[in-house]
């Protein structure tokens, strides 16, 4: 079982730094995150993951006031992942970049450089961006329609892979007699001219020590899983019940044949939220806590994110959710939530309760042996193939989940006590890719 | 006296790489420039300095893969600084941006995080990029000419620096009680839109230990003096003489007061590429050394680059240089690099063998009495408020000059002995600036 710990700066649950125990300054705290890392890797977490946004997320002043959420004001997540494997050596580091308002040569560039500063532990979650307000700070009224963001972020995705094989595992000499720093032959030249981008190449940074940093994506929509299965190494998904998770499952790995790769090259990695405590009073009273902590201006501004910008203030509390239009959102979030709403016949009020603290994902309140009993379900059933662990609040939810739940899964044999590899690719259990140029010229030589 | 550490892979000459005691995998490898960086802060540098460029410069393969230098794979500066903040805690991080191929978001933001990250230590070096190379890996067949370039330049500046003020210093409350997050009053949105560019903000980073990160800029030509009149804090540039520094420094600090500026608030830091020794004979026997390495392709190539893309390789290399056409290149660069042959009447064998070292920056061949000398003197006319150093090859060239100079230095009094600040701000002398929004609403409470 593989698993990833998502940081959030003071815990996922909304109201998180409200909670007595958590870290309110956590997005200008860099020593908080090197506890945090430092502890995921003692744990033998396989990586520690940060989600990314490129600007605020909404300017409802009244909800962004009182959530610590939605972007506001955080470490950028390459330069705080950068910092923490000067720190760490083990533990790998996963950053969100959008492919919708970067260019893939600086996306290359970093992850690549990441990828050396740190031997090998580096992984890029490409996602695109669906907020206008992401948009408004890149010289554009209104964000990319959804077929463009996600033609975009295809050829986006290729032209990285392709950048990231710029130089041969081999090609630097550095002959100090003879003069030659590296050779001419393995040096090559992208030159590529898309629908999007026109980049010539060379990477100016010599292939890193994966081969390819780790590519992770989390779209659950069909675009998403087309692309996930063409291109993504790792994804980071969302579904709610055993039966979504082992239908998602089959129906993305089963894809992968099609583009010649094997159900084993790509890990899937649901999100679940867990509230841990040491008996199920104790989690369902630690749940109960952080729920109370929630200002209904924060509960109802969440629905509205999650159902793609629809204001539900003006709908009553207590009652149903009323019919919604379709909307240029990200589908598969909006998707999940609504089903969620209708399959449990909640009010207004009982989703905010429902999706403000895991927000759509999966929650899970109980002692360390319910959620290791989920956790194994799910996977033993060919629902995931790990988890990303989405602690409620940090530090204290990250160190709970270390304290209760990893115990009882090593007791199953189902966690290592120990890393396998030295890179990230080696402990999730992925092969380094082989240069595209190299197998090309291999393939030359046979012939 | 001001120093900054200015770190190239292998050092800074041409050769370096060659060199028996260099670092030939020095732009791979981490822990070479963590002992690089520690040594430098343990000998009290106010700032370790990184260059940058986004694609190799030039498609010469012949002269390509006999260098180590032209950007051809090394650390991509921003993670490489982030990763170095988080083994050190007193010595400064500059890093170069380009503002040609960059959103100012983007670049804000990072710089903005590597500020938190590093307790108060970041700046940001503004260059504009004039390597056709460069911008055919970002959608462009050529670049921007140079009165757009400065344009563009002066512009992301002034969004750059309206970002980093749209919070103010005490906008978070993080008040757990009243679920208070943030002052709606103290959250800026820019809402800018330029000739350029269109960013609404705010930025979703809090503001940085030091207000702004330090600006530091390098263009020497007027273009270049009048937007570093405007904004820069620190100048990196480039005299060979004493008059002409001289000029350069009165001129340059004769222009701040129309910008509302006091001269103090810039400081002026040529490079200066010192090869040391404890005798002369035992410097010049280095320099000699380090000559000697260069291969006649590189030189060519070099002198080529630094006069516009000009090829001067039909020319007799014990030959003077021939008449050079304008181009579109950095003006004051093939300015200093020709007026440099003009004034020495040198051949272009010997031309390449001069700028091959230093590439047009000051060079002081000498004993740690001998570098001091001149130092001190260029310091005490008012010619520089400080150096940048370019050590000729790393790590042994950083060594020397932190063994042998550096005590001189201190004998003297010119330099310190223990940091006097916390930031980067604090050690060069530049006062924290005030938030404007914070500025605007003193105004309105004092009328």
């Amino acid at each position: 079982m593989r698993l990833g710990a998502f940081l959030y700066p003071s815990g996922h649950h909304i109201a998180a730094w409200r909670h007595p125990d958590s870290q309110a300054d956590a997005g200008i705290n860099f020593q908080h995150y090197v506890r945090l890392a430092q502890a995921a890797e003692a744990a033998k977490f396989d990586l520690v993951f940060l989600a990314d946004g490129v600007g605020t997320r909404g300017d409802n002043l009244d909800f962004l006031s009182r959530t610590a959420h939605s972007y506001i004001a955080q470490f950028e997540p390459i330069t705080l992942l950068s910092a923490l494997a000067a720190v760490t050596s083990r533990i790998g580091f996963v950053a969100t970049a959008s492919t919708s308002f970067n260019e893939p040569y600086h996306v290359a560039r970093k992850f690549a450089s990441l990828d050396h500063i740190s031997g090998g532990r580096a992984g890029w979650n490409l996602v695109t961006s669906s907020s206008e307000h992401e948009a408004k700070n890149f010289n554009r009224d209104t964000h990319f329609d959804h077929a463009e963001r996600y033609g975009r972020a295809d050829e986006f995705a290729t032209v990285v892979r392709a950048l990231w094989d710029s130089w041969e595992d081999d090609a630097f000499l550095r002959d100090k007699n003879s003069g030659r720093f590296f050779d001419p032959d393995k040096r090559h030249v992208l030159d590529h001219k898309g629908r999007f981008f026109q980049v010539k190449g060379p990477l100016n940074v010599a292939r890193s020590p994966q081969g390819h940093p780790v590519l992770v994506q989390a779209g659950s929509s069909e675009a998403g899983r087309t692309l996930a299965a063409r291109t993504a190494e790792v994804i980071f998904t969302a579904q709610q019940t055993l039966q979504d998770a082992t239908g998602f499952y089959a129906d993305v790995k089963g894809r992968l044949a099609v583009n010649g790769r094997h159900p084993d090259d790509l890990k899937i990695m649901p999100g679940v939220f867990p509230i841990v405590g040491r008996t199920r009073a104790e989690a369902q009273e630690k749940f109960e806590e952080l729920q109370s902590l929630i200002d209904p201006v924060v509960g109802l501004a969440l629905v509205s994110g999650l159902t793609g910008g629809i204001d539900l203030s003006g709908y009553p509390l207590d009652g149903p959710i009323p019919e919604l239009p379709e909307t240029n959102a990200s589908k598969s979030r909006q998707a999940l939530t609504i089903e969620l709403a209708r399959r449990e016949n909640l009010t207004i009020r009982q989703l905010y309760l429902r999706v403000a603290g895991a927000r759509g994902h999966w929650q899970l309140v109980g002692t360390g042996q319910d959620i290791a009993d989920q956790l194994e379900e799910r996977f033993v059933n060919h629902g995931a193939d790990g988890y990303n662990v989405m602690p409620p609040t940090l530090p204290g939810g990250l160190t709970d989940f270390i304290e209760l739940v990893l115990p009882e899964l090593r007791r199953r044999g189902l966690f290592r006590t120990e890393y396998e590899g030295q890179t990230l690719r080696e402990n999730l259990g992925l092969a380094r890719p082989v240069n595209r140029y190299q197998t090309e010229r291999q393939a030359v030589l046979e012939n």
